[in-house]
């Protein structure tokens, strides 16, 4: 558990420093940026979900008044093949037949031809004027049908990864994935109780308010920059480079205010498409999706359906556990299948267990991240699984989940030893949580689930300057989402020892700071922060050096202490300690500006456990579900900004609440969404909720210097489970598919004969 | 002399990076920038060169639609006093009173009150509904008058600086200075010959062709973005938080291409009034000078009179020299009077001199930079006394100048001992080059002289940032005048062993990279180079040590050669070499993103010494002279970037022929400016001059690590007396004071009976 230290600013709430800007409106997000003689691109989108094309005739839109430029997949490179890497990850060839299609639409809303025009209706007009010839394909929809040996095949050069051998007919399946250890059907039969069970978890959008916007402008060189709403500016860049194969040093990305992201925004889907407008109109272009856009064309996560079994002796342990996990990769592959198989049991100590996951290619838009991808699928499968246990055996949900949790040392299902982790921790303090304690409300449920992140690490760079008058600017290559400018100020504030007012951040673009991954994987704060705390180590060591100049002492024999250089013990007491704002003042003197860099691919990201438990009441006779009370708990290692991480707590509830309850891509049979705006694709509302309780734990992570854990993923993955589990509490009736929306809960209650 | 080093990249003349960006239009200057919601400040100036203010009323101004703000002196905090620092140097609080005139205005276009309105005529018809009265006051607007006990004061709190005891009386005499060596009675006693004679060079402005520029803008907690056209962004920022008395850390200044400077843009006029303004209105605020705006506003060099007496044996050796050198500082202290008194005699041995100089307030705009301030003035004066003596011993002036000439070990006037200096070097290339040896034309009179500047060092930053691909991102924060890219560049790709064209180089602003000064000084290649070079070994080292750690040794058996790195000589000789390529693109896996950084206040910034020699022929009807030839021979320590360096010269030779022959502030009796435009400030065109022929000497600087001295200011320095000299010789008769134009020459001859 954590020991006390003192720090002094760590662990406050301070005022956010972009607050202002962003109430007032003058924070600039992605839609803000306007440039002269800019003008406007649109896509051109597929009417299709399958169907191959013939011919695209740009001729009528290119001969209109006010058009710049028409592009179409012939006017891209032809793509290497190769990872991309980062979290947005995946094939290059595959990224850039999704930003624009070649001889194939697999989705539709897929983008077939894109135009720059001097308005955004005469942009408009112009793609009406395309004419685009298909060979209408079946759609393939389903997950079962998709995977079935005689399926219309998406990609017929596809043939199923990580088999034993290269199989002999192509498939939709675009990977499978096996973990497993110990022997599992002789852990099945030391059970005494074996459950089991399939689960379907619904596609699902990560519903990010702003929609997806860039500027490109490119010179006469080509060079570019890029104005974008983004996660990560600096994989952007390197997406933008491979799909047009432009060398990476021609384009630079500026990352916009970020109104949202959630691993929606670590691909690029806009801005090769404004590059290549802009070169070819010679003005720089602007390029804002719909909202049906973003619905239909941009990656949500894997829709999933994920077969648990379970088995455990009477006293609760866990003797063995299998999965089948199926995910939807959309149009093409790179579902979230890996982080779902590995999450899927890491909470619990199991001796035998076995999991098989899948990738499976759809005629839906490619998914992307969304907040600890794939572990909400295939840990709301095991946590339901778990609360049909304590049922069973009537042992309660919590101390079930005790009697099994993974500790410091336990052999996480993916491979290594957990180093010290907060599991047990969060699953103690939910046992005696004055709201798990209360009686449960009359007609409601209770619901508990846990939640498990890894959490990453990557690369990450920080530059730290001691302006003259001592004030520190800190330039980090992490786009904002979720705090991490305040977040760094408060950790260069904690290691310089000065006030958190007198630090500045700000993110840097492409060439202003080193190179750094995308803000995701609840990694920033670990590692961008770690980089930060780097650098102001540099500038502490310099400060250290200058004083021992100024005083001729050697530079060991001086301290840093509360923001100031001090002789240490024994050294001529006499010497005056020497202030940040001293030494920056006088630097001129001692060797010019103090400027400190770091740069790191952080190692040690501390896994992330959370517990959530819910009390959820049903109607009965409408089959609407509401939440009464919702209590999140989470190891967030230690939390530097509290009331960020409480609103990350929060705001993971929100969405797992969300997707529990309502949030699903509905098809029909052709393929076409059917509700592609928030008036049918229904997030919660502030009246949908009650307030989030929030409680953090704090087992320090060992690998970083103050005990951060990422914060950002985990408290999406417990709730769904726990708002299934609760609603099965209230109502005796198990319902295995999400939405627990009003029609389905209600068939569910009717078919139990409620 | 230089040995020959086999450079790969400098001493080429490659393509400047910034070129296509300029030759389209796209590059962005100070008036180029426009945001949304952006409003127009404008300055109502004083109509009186010297005046009480007794009252402003802005009242009407403030109810007119569309003003936003009016500002008066009354809305400036209270200034500290106490210096600026850097090469705009002086006074806070005078730097503040000449922003915006507080109880005096002290020249005719002084500014006293500012608006900002939505539209320039907007504001312009705001600016006439402003009242001041005024009680006018005698203006002083020449030397000798400002210098008289009884003379009217510009200041009646200026008490003379440096004199041995506190004056009684103030006095327009805002300082003097003295420098000496030995006794100038014996000097001159042993003197076969003296020469002595009264020079007046006049007012002149630098001529940039850019108007001052900016856009300031304000956000609600008064964090302010300002960009603007300005030699230097760091110091731009913290005179503007000086004068507004606000945290630097709220002010981020980003500089814009700038068209020209020369001195002229190492001080705020616009920025502070614009930053109010934009606070006032919470709007973003541009403001753009008019071409008049800038010669009666801004500051130009100083005007001057220089008596000079120089005494020499009959074989031209010196043996003493007096001078005594007035500068206008215009309306506040601050005239180049230091740096004049420093060079005038520095090319030279003298072991009996002295120097008194003064800084005189005159009613006339405050003076600032401009190519190596002071230097022109009084060297012109010794030049032209040394160009006598060579007519009075019949000694080729080449040959007297050679005999006198300092080098490596002479101690110079101010102080230390010359390192190695490339004076002689330059008379010598002078006195073979084919231009000295052919014939003067019939008619012409060929006119030779030396020009000289300490150049300085100063604080540099520079970060360099190796992109995932191995190209090289580098940021310095010295705004490129003089072609600072390109020399950067190729100091990196040197370095680092890479070609230039895989390294682009970008002006970060004041929150992207580390303090730096402003590009003056002629201090940017050779300081911001020093800290290139460093970053770049920072990137040197990083690299050695991931190869030693992926070969698995020492990082001291690694070398760094031709852009690897390779084992050194007895290391397991089967590593294959590493390109800075090969380690960008794995340095995810040994460590993280490479990032360089190097920070320092320069020294041993080299001495640069030139030789001018210039045929011009006189029309003795019109007095007209034209320039038929010109030759500029300069020591460039190491020349990066020759063609750049080639037109520094060339730019120097130009702007200083204007001085010579036809620019100067001309004013009536009540202090109001005559030519306050390009048509009657005749600055030279074209078609007004010869090409300019130019010799690069190389004697290295050892303080620099390819031997750089700065180019940028010595050669505006000899073509004054070169040009006067060769008048001189053409005519017979000498011509004391500048400039050269058609009615004093005409006047001189018809005096001397031609």
């Amino acid at each position: 558990m954590s020991e006390a230290i003192d720090y002094k600013v760590i662990g406050t709430s301070p005022i956010r420093p972009d607050g202002v800007d962003k109430v007032t409106g003058r924070a600039q997000y992605g839609a803000d940026l306007n440039l002269p003689n800019q003008i406007y691109g649109k896509v051109l989108r597929s009417p299709h979900a399958h169907a191959r094309i013939l011919g695209i005739d740009t001729s009528r839109a290119r001969a209109m008044p006010g058009v710049f430029a028409v592009i179409t997949g012939a006017d891209f490179p032809e793509s290497e093949r190769g990872a991309i890497g980062g979290e947005g990850g995946g094939d290059v060839s595959d990224l850039a037949k999704n930003i624009m299609a070649r001889d194939k639409v697999l989705y539709h809303g897929h983008a077939v031809a894109a135009v720059a025009a001097s308005s955004q209706s005469v942009a408009e007009a112009a793609l009406a004027a395309i004419e685009v010839r298909y060979e209408v394909l079946p759609p393939v929809l389903d997950l079962l049908s998709a995977m079935q040996p005689d399926a219309p095949l998406l990609d017929p050069n596809c043939f199923t990864k990580n088999l034993p051998e290269k199989p002999e007919r192509p498939s939709n399946i675009a990977a499978v994935m096996k973990l497993g250890r110990g022997n599992v059907d002789e852990g099945f039969a030391q059970a005494d109780v074996i459950v089991e069970g399939e689960y379907r978890i619904p596609m699902a959008h990560q519903g990010y308010i702003e929609p997806h916007a860039c500027v490109a402008s490119a010179n006469e060189q080509g060079q570019t920059t890029v104005w974008c709403c983004t996660q990560g500016h600096f994989e952007f860049r390197a997406m933008t480079a491979k799909v047009l194969r432009m060398n990476i040093a021609d384009l630079k990305f500026i990352a916009s205010e970020i109104g949202g992201g959630f691993g929606g925004k670590t691909v690029v889907y806009l801005e090769p498409l404004a590059v290549l407008l802009s070169r070819k109109a010679r003005r720089p272009v602007k390029m804002m999706m719909t909202r049906e856009e973003v619905f239909r064309a941009t990656g949500p996560t894997s829709g999933a359906i994920c077969r648990i079994r379970l088995g455990a002796r009477r006293d609760g342990t866990f003797t063995a556990a299998s999965a089948w996990l199926a995910y939807e990769a959309g149009a093409y592959a790179g579902a979230p299948m890996g982080p779902g198989a590995m999450t899927v049991f890491a909470p619990y100590v199991l001796e035998h267990f076995q999991v098989e996951a899948f990738d499976v290619l759809v005629n839906k838009p490619k998914v992307a991240a969304y907040r600890a991808p794939g572990a909400p699928q295939s840990m709301y499968a095991m946590e339901c699984a778990i609360d049909e246990l304590s049922i069973r055996l009537g042992i309660d949900p919590i101390d079930l989940r005790l009697k099994n949790a993974a500790e410091a040392g336990t052999q996480a299902p993916y491979g290594p030893k957990f180093p010290p982790i907060g599991l047990k921790a969060c699953l103690e303090a939910a046992r005696v949580h004055p709201n798990y304690t209360r009686p449960v409300p009359a007609g409601a449920g209770r619901g508990v689930a846990v939640g498990f992140w890894f959490n990453v690490g990557m690369q990450s760079s920080a530059e730290v300057h001691i302006n003259e008058n001592g004030t520190v600017t800190l330039v980090e290559g992490s786009p904002d989402i979720g705090g991490s400018r305040a977040s760094m100020c408060m950790m260069a504030a904690e290691t310089l020892g000065v006030p958190y007012e007198q630090i500045r951040a700000l993110i840097g673009d492409t060439e202003s700071t080193g190179f750094s991954n995308v803000t995701g994987g609840s990694r920033t704060t670990f590692a961008t922060g770690m980089a930060v705390v780097r650098a102001c180590e540099d500038i502490i060591a310099q400060c250290k050096a200058r004083a021992a100049a100024t005083w001729g002492v050697d530079a060991d024999q001086v301290l840093w202490e509360d923001g100031r250089a001090i002789p240490a013990p024994g050294v001529n007491a006499e010497l005056k300690p020497l202030s940040l704002a001293e030494i920056a003042g006088n630097a001129a003197r001692t060797g010019g500006p103090l400027l400190g860099r770091a740069s790191l691919n952080a190692q040690g990201a501390g896994a992330g456990f959370s517990v959530n438990f819910a009390d959820l009441a049903v109607d009965r006779e409408t089959g609407k579900v509401d939440v009464l009370a919702f209590t999140a708990i989470q190891d967030a290692g230690k939390a530097i900004h509290r009331a960020y991480v409480e609103g990350q707590i929060q705001g993971g509830a929100a969405q797992g609440l969300g997707w529990a309850l309502n949030e699903e891509y509905i098809y029909d049979e052709q393929g076409v969404m059917q509700n592609a705006g928030f008036l049918d694709y229904r997030i919660p509302v502030a009246s949908d909720l009650p307030m989030i309780d929030t409680q953090i734990i704090e087992v320090p992570n060992p690998s970083h210097p103050f005990g951060v854990r990422g914060v950002g993923e985990t408290p999406i993955v417990a709730p769904l489970a726990a708002a299934a589990n609760a609603v099965a509490r209230a109502t005796g009736v198990r319902i295995h598919d999400l939405p627990l929306a009003p029609p389905r809960v209600l068939a569910a209650l009717e078919a139990a004969g409620g």
